[in-house]
Order: structure tokens, then C-alpha cells, then sequence
């Protein structure tokens, strides 16, 4: 399983699963989708009740020889892989680690120390190794990683990311003010832009088209870039037209500190706005306490957002308006923040946008922020898409589209109920009477990643139980 | 694995945790805990640097030829076992099903009509052997579960857990009035009565020193019953000196029904002392929006209560004040309530209370709800012992108590980072520079059923992995 293994052209069928609107998922029972050499979706067909029936047919007379994937039973399912807008692949070995730590002393306690070690590239190896397959093991075929301040490590990252074949932005961490502890930052301005160009450079360098791997500017976040660096930054992005990905108005008291740092600006969002940072390739992590000048700012510039559940709940940062940022128009993806978030699961941070969602009609006494199950799904597929700037190749299955897939499997009960042990197929428990729709929100609210069987990113086979 | 097999004589070897108060958790990474035939604690030793020279000493003669049970590495623990303290096990084939309802039409959409299928026992067989199989999985060595009004199948539920060796306080559900459907619930307040000491006395005949189960009296909650039964079954409490079990204050539509159907009574609190169904066995479910009138009465009443964050987040319910309760000196433990909750986990549902805390925190702009680690994990053991009344013998690990616990492993990574399908181990990943509290944490944020590899109650081995 690597990216340089040839794929084949392949029949996928059984039942697949996608979103086709923010409220409306496709269920399909009797699916047949067929992806090419090149790993693009050549066909969708619905309702085939016969694939030797569908073949027949003149226009599939080239699809004769091809593989076949099928799912059989009533338990499997196809569905799109997801998209992690936000993740810190270095802070991986502290997942599940906070405490009662909110952001500020977190970074400081947990945080620095931890992305400070991988100067040493070996440390690099191992945790990156680990991490691109637990992220591929959760369905995860697309993440828009941060690394560390460190060049070669960071170069890690990518190589491991084109040789796994999993999608990934992978950017260089830059920071220089003094709110970086001595040890863990850059010299300068201009040894962050130096720093991140040489990324940039040597990860354009490894897959020129950008099919697999490409770089993102990575300021980390306003606090801890000076003014000029911030500049640099832009610049940076202007000359190469790299992505962005920062962080924006996460917790009370970062905000406050951007305020108490950079007094001239009117917002947090302004900051990166005045140094030409808000563009249509920017992802923006968090924006849990923007107010409304700044959203139109956002929404102005075409910026997208990544809303982070996990993180925001566990290190207690707030509650982040998701319907709201919708029906303003924001494009809008989850992230699960590793290890801000605790968990590398894009599935784990569906039902915490949803438990998010839940807790802000609690503190408001309306439904009106209710997400559902589809809008959730919505988010983790075809919004994340958006986000990192691949709504045209993957979130859904359409012709034309590429092949980002993983299949689905669910726990099967027997007549006697099962027995100790029984349980290697995971957590979930279909009995048999359930609907297709009863089907995918057991998956949803009770399944891990053992219900991901295999994952395909452009049709390649990434990862497989 | 069942209740019947015999207890060997066995000391436990390596690190083991537990709480030893609500903030405080014992972590010993050399421990030695031996437990008799009876399943009882004997000793427990820490810092045994060799289990040979502990063995030479003359008061740990009659050890010579027990069985060893131990955990190498750096990766293993011994934990209590969990304590579930309240769950509905029928509705388990519902797990994860609620869409965007809330209590009230969530009963009528979803639990009414599944719980009524449990008037045929094999379906009744089926669900509870799959459901008692998988909270054993989860670590859950103690239950306190509702059944569902068929006697029948409530006895095949004591039945099985009596079988398979689980703790269990087994409740028929009692309900005769308007509030449920015609095709579920009792004819009338005399048949509650009558059914529910059926019930009783087959789960005395069974297990006549309530060892393993017990039965419970289980009126459902005060909207789903006359007065004439809330009295009947105050009647039977008195009369048979059982555990109670029951619903209150949930959901602010529940607590309006009640005002409407209860005009008489000052709280929904006081519907239950009005008929003696506050006792100091009594289990009150949710407790989320309580004023203080009633926490005053339920703490003069000494009855206990259920946290059941994973529901109360689900399904809308609202953010129980868990600190305040504490600070109150109420008797507070962890309940899945599945499934309004969406796991059978109580794992789960420690993580789960330390959001709602965080919620609360949040809303409030305060710290002061925030519950950390130790306390969560002090829910979910000691106190849902003394919940459900088994406070002098399990929830922790000292000489007297009773070996129920789980054996934890947690997964390690290999020096060069692993690969795909070398985490059967589990979700969570041990680097090995971590200390043992973060090993705990790691296990507390990250950790699933793939961690409790084996589970005891009463020293008899009742799940492996």
C-alpha cells in the first residue's frame, strides 16, 4: 500500500452513502460506481439489481475486465473519505492530555515542549509514521496538517504523507514574538520566511502537481508572529499562491492578548487581514468568538473555516456558531485539532459538532443551532473539501470526481445474541429490522475505527483492516 | 465464563489505580493484590519490587500455591471495575438512534415501540445476552438496569446476568397511565403492583442472598404513572425493603407535564416523597434541573443520584450541576442511560461528564464546575458503588472488598512508528516517555473496550478479550 502502486480500474458495488446537499444524504442500497486507471469516478449507477445486467449494456463494454469491490449483506457501506481541516500531526503523542489547561498555558505546558523535540528527525519519523496511519485507519484521506518550526521534519511529514498516499496541506509552523518560549521558535521575520519557503520549495518538489502533497503557509497564530513576520508571511503567499492556515479567535483570553499586542487593528480577523493573510486559500481554525465584522470580513475574502468540537469542548474554549457561520454563507469543515482535540477521528468530531451544536440550544433555550446527523456529515465530507480548496475532485461520489473513499462495515447480531469476544467487527450492533437511514446513525453515534474497513484516496487502496 | 465456575486463589501483579478519594487517584506502578476463593481482597501491597521475597515473608505462607495473574510491561493497569448506574438494556437496539427529539417524542418515536417487542422472550434473549455481553466488554462489572414491563423478560434479563456473572439491580418497569401507549403499559395501578412483585420475588428465588442480582422497583417516571401506583409501588418498597429506581427532572418539557399532571405537589421532586419512593435505596435518574428545595429533600431523604451526561448532551436534556451536587454532599454516579446516551460505555460517559462540565463552565464564564480526571473517574467507580448501595464492596481496591475490576492494556509504539493494522492493541498510543498519570489520561481521553482486556466480579474471570 503506497502511492506508487498502480491501480485498477474497478467496479465498486453495494450500498454507498454521501452527502448530495448540507441536509440531504444520498442513501443508496444498490450502488455500482466505476473508477478508472486514474482513479476518477467514471460512472455512478443506482439500483442495480444485476451487475452481469449493467454490463451488458454497449457503453460499459470497456468495463468488462475490471476488479470488482462488493460489499455484501446488509451491513457495508461506501462513503466518502473524510477531510481533516485542522490537525497537528507533532502534537500526536499528547493526545488526551490537557488537564484542566484552557489554550494560553497549554501551549506553554504541553504543547511547546512536545513540537520543540522534533528537531530531531527521527522523533519526526516515528510519530509522523505513527500518526499518517492512525489518521488513514479513521477514514481521514485528506488533512491540512501543522507541523513544527523545523524544515526537515516538516519535509517528513510530506514525504511520509505522498509515500502513504494520503492527501495532505502540509505546512511549516512559523513563529518568532516572545510569547514562543526561547527554545521553540525562529530567530526572525526573515528566517520564518526563509524557513518557510524552503518548505514549500522542497515539498513542490516531491509531487509538482500537487496530486498528492502540497505546502500551506503556516503562521501559527497572531500571538506568537510579530507584525513583520505576519508581513513576511503574506508576501509569501502572494509570490508562491500557497494556501494559509492559521488560528482565529479560539478562547477569551487570546483574544484579549491580540487585542493588548496588536492595539491598532480593530479585530483578531484584521490582524491577518491587514497583512494580507485572509485569502481565498486560507483556513481558519476555530472562530469560536468572531463577532459580526469580522464574519463579513471572512465571508468578504473568501476565507473558509474549521470548526474544531473536540478542542473547543475539551480545553474549554466555547461554543462556535456553526449554524450561524452557515446561514451567513461561510464555507465551513471540522477539524479535530490534535491534541487540542483528543482524538484523531473525524467521526469522533461529527457527533462532537453535534453535541456542540446541542449545548449552544442549551445555553440559548432554541433548537434553532441544532446540526443534524446529515449536516454533520455534510461538514466532514463536502465542507471540508471546501475548505482545503478540492470541492472539484473529492467530498462526494460524482463522475468526474476522484476515487477518496473508505467502506464501511458494521457489527452483525446473531439469532442468539453474540457472546464475549464477538465483538472484533466493532461497537456497532445491527439487528437486522433496522432502515438504511437507522443503519448510518448507528454508524455514526456508536461507530470507530474498526467500522472503517478500507480507505482509497484517487483509487488507491491507503489502509485496510 | 459464568457465575458457576470456580474462584481460584490468585494474586494480581503490576501497576493498579483507583481513587481513593474524589480528587485523589492511587496510581501504583508495583502493586500485589491477593483475593481468596471467596473473591475476596486479602491483601494489597505496593512497591513489590519481587513478588518472591513478598511471598518468603511467614504471613504470606498460605499464597505459596495461588494463582498469578500479572501485567508486564509498561503498558497495564488493574482498574475498578465501572458501575453503571442507570441504563435501559432494552433499548439497546436503539443505541444511537434519537435524530433531533427530545425526551418526550423520543419515548413515543423510539423507545415505546421497541421496548413493547419485549413481549416475546426471544427477543427479550437475544438483545439482553448481546447487551450484557457488550457492558461487560466495556469494563461494566456492575448495572443497575431497567427492564421493561413484561415480566418475563425481566426475569430471563436477571436470568443472564446471573449466568454470565454480572452485577446486576434488575427493575420491571412499572407504568399504567395515559402518558404511554395502549400497546405498553400495565392495565392498571393493581397490576403494577402485582407484576412487579412477581418480579421481585423470581429474582429473590434466584439468587436468594443477592449476590450477583438483585431485584429493583422501577416505577418509570412520575408522568407515565397514576398516583394510585407511585403509591402501590412506595408500598412495595416498604413492604420488601428493595432498591428503587425512577426518573427526575430531565427535561424542562417533562418537569412542565409533571407540574400539569401533579397540580398538587410543590415539585416534581416531592411527587415521589409524597409516595415513599424516596428512600436512602432510591436511584433518581438525570437530576438536571432540580431547584434547591429539592435537592434539600433528597439529600434529607438520603436517596442517590445518576448522572447520565451522554443522554442529557443527546437528547437535549440540559447540563447537570455536578459540582453543586457534590459540594451539597449528594451521592452522585455515572449512568449510559442507553439509550437516550449513545454508548454502553461508562468510559464514555467519564469523558462525557467532563464536557458537560466544561459546558457548564462556558455558559457560567466560570472554572468552577470544571470536574477533573480524578473526579470523573471517582463517578465511575466509588461512587456509583455507594449509588447503588455497594459502597463496602467493590468501587476500590483495599482488603475486605471484592476483586471486581478490569484489566487495562494500552497500546505501544514501536521505535519506528507502526503501521497499518498494527492497532488492534487499541486507540491509544503509549510513546514510553510518559509518566503514569498521563498513561491514565491517555487511557481516559483515548481509550475504548480494545483496553479492557479482561474483566472480573467477585474474583471470577466474566469477559476476556
Amino acid at each position: 500500500m503506497a502511492a506508487s502502486a498502480p491501480i485498477e480500474k474497478t467496479i465498486y458495488v453495494g450500498p454507498f452513502v454521501h452527502s448530495t446537499s448540507l441536509s440531504t444524504l444520498d442513501i443508496q442500497s444498490q450502488g455500482a460506481i466505476g473508477v478508472d486507471s486514474s482513479g476518477t469516478i467514471r460512472f455512478v449507477e443506482r439500483n442495480v439489481t444485476s451487475l452481469t445486467d449493467l454490463l451488458s449494456a454497449s457503453s460499459y463494454s470497456d468495463w468488462h475486465n475490471a476488479k470488482i469491490v462488493s460489499i455484501s449483506g446488509e451491513t457495508g457501506f461506501f462513503f466518502p473519505g473524510f477531510i481533516d481541516t485542522h490537525v497537528h500531526a507533532p502534537q500526536h503523542p499528547n493526545t488526551g492530555l490537557f488537564g484542566k489547561t484552557t489554550l494560553l498555558d497549554w501551549l506553554q505546558k504541553y504543547t511547546f515542549p512536545m513540537e520543540s523535540s522534533f528537531a530531531d528527525v527521527a522523533v519526526a519519523q516515528r510519530v509522523y509514521r505513527n500518526f499518517v496511519s492512525r489518521t488513514l485507519s479513521h477514514g481521514t484521506t485528506t488533512a491540512a496538517y501543522f507541523a513544527t518550526i523545523h524544515v526537515p521534519a516538516t519535509n517528513t511529514l510530506a514525504d511520509i504523507c505522498l509515500k502513504r498516499g494520503q492527501r495532505a496541506l502540509v505546512g511549516r509552523v512559523c513563529m518568532n514574538s516572545d510569547l514562543s518560549p526561547e527554545y521553540y521558535r525562529d530567530e526572525s521575520a526573515e528566517a520564518s520566511y526563509e524557513k518557510s519557503k524552503a518548505s514549500i520549495d522542497y515539498i513542490r518538489s516531491i509531487d509538482p502537481n500537487g496530486e498528492i502533497v502540497k505546502p500551506i503557509i503556516t503562521p501559527r497564530f497572531a500571538p506568537s508572529c510579530t507584525g513583520a513576520c505576519l508581513s513576511k508571511m503574506g508576501k509569501l503567499a502572494q509570490e508562491t499562491g500557497a494556501h494559509v492556515q492559521t488560528h482565529v479567535s479560539e478562547n477569551k483570553g487570546e483574544i484579549e492578548l491580540v487585542r493588548a499586542l496588536f492595539p491598532e487593528e480593530e479585530s483578531y480577523t484584521h490582524v491577518y487581514d491587514t497583512h494580507a493573510l485572509l485569502t481565498d486559500k486560507t483556513i481558519l481554525a476555530h472562530a469560536v468568538h468572531l463577532d459580526k465584522e469580522e464574519r463579513d470580513l471572512i465571508l468578504k475574502r473568501k476565507s473558509k473555516i474549521s470548526h474544531c468540537p473536540a478542542s473547543n469542548t475539551a480545553i474549554t474554549s466555547g461554543c462556535a456558531p456553526i449554524r450561524t457561520l452557515l446561514d451567513e454563507g461561510h464555507t465551513v469543515g471540522l477539524g479535530t485539532d490534535v491534541s487540542g482535540g483528543f482524538s484523531p477521528s473525524i467521526l469522533e468530531n461529527v457527533r462532537q459538532a453535534i453535541w456542540v451544536s446541542r449545548h449552544l440550544c442549551i445555553q440559548t433555550d432554541s433548537d434553532v443551532a441544532k446540526l443534524s446527523t446529515e449536516e454533520a456529515l455534510y461538514l466532514a465530507t463536502r465542507g471540508g473539501a471546501a475548505v482545503v480548496g478540492l470541492e472539484d475532485k473529492v467530498g462526494g461520489f460524482e463522475v468526474g470526481k476522484e476515487w477518496d473513499a473508505q467502506m464501511i462495515n458494521l457489527g452483525s447480531v446473531s439469532e442468539e445474541g453474540c457472546d464475549d469476544g464477538a465483538f472484533r467487527a466493532g461497537p456497532v450492533d445491527v439487528f437486522g429490522w433496522e432502515s438504511w437511514p437507522d443503519k448510518v446513525e448507528k454508524w455514526v453515534y456508536s461507530g470507530d475505527d474498526r467500522n472503517t474497513v478500507a480507505v482509497w484516496v484517487r483509487g488507491r487502496l491507503v489502509h485496510k483492516v
